[in-house]
């Protein structure tokens, strides 16, 4: 898979938590999954069906720093992750996937969303299964990792 | 959701289940997830798209039946949820969503099919973020629980 691919994931969560929770986040360097494996505690999932090929996303947060997202939108910070948060989760889900996927249809690279899901449970791991390569890419914020995971047949 | 929708999945699981493993399960009465959450061990996630719709499956199980699921299958127990479990969960989610889908196209209901995503961790739930009514199934077998859910749009 190809980092043209990847970019408008990456710059699309930046994006969406630049602008809802005035977060910054650092991009680590991309990687093919092999040995690094994303543990999180709450993450969001969606399958993307085009016309040529299919694939996954996943986005994974780390339980502070998905609560310290929540505090900055909402300006009250659960005490752990509840219905809201995995609310949240979703809506970033979708956000970072529409975004991407409006950046790819100007390339030519058409795909449609399903529904999002959301996984909550601690430190949880999660492999898609693909045939095609699977790019996994942390971030770095004061307040915990996050991950995200993109494959496409 | 009607239950011609549901009925195709959980036919699909019983029917993938008995040839794999020749393990039989139970099917309990299938309900709105309002209260009921599904709790495991280990669980396979796939997004669909069709042309009027879009939506979400998941099949949740217990550690001791995907265990037991593997022993059946290829003679020997693993001790753990490994890549092994993962991979045969990933299969078994492609599998009854193809079922499915096979079962539902013939009533002209048309999707496609994402690639799977498996997860891990110890008592994970799942919320998957949809319009419309999601629907949780619970099985019963002697070596423990299965779940699965499905959304539509």
């Amino acid at each position: 898979m190809r980092a043209e691919f990847v970019n408008p994931f990456l710059s699309s969560l930046v994006n969406v938590l630049t602008t809802m929770a005035q977060l910054e986040i650092t991009p680590k360097k991309p990687q093919l999954k092999t040995s690094e494996v994303a543990k999180g505690d709450v993450s969001g999932l969606i399958g993307m069906v085009g016309p040529k090929t299919k694939g996954s996303f996943s986005v994974t947060f780390e339980e502070e720093l998905a609560l310290e997202i929540m505090n900055r939108m909402l300006g009250e910070r659960p005490t752990s992750i509840d219905a809201d948060v995995t609310d949240m989760v979703g809506e970033i889900t979708n956000m970072v996937t529409g975004g991407a996927k409006r950046l790819l249809a100007e390339k030519g690279f058409d795909f449609d969303m399903a529904t999002p899901i959301v996984v909550s449970g601690r430190e949880h791991t999660i492999t898609h299964k693909s045939e095609g390569q699977i790019i996994i890419m942390p971030f770095d914020s004061e307040f915990g990792r996050a991950y995200i995971e993109i494959c496409f047949d």
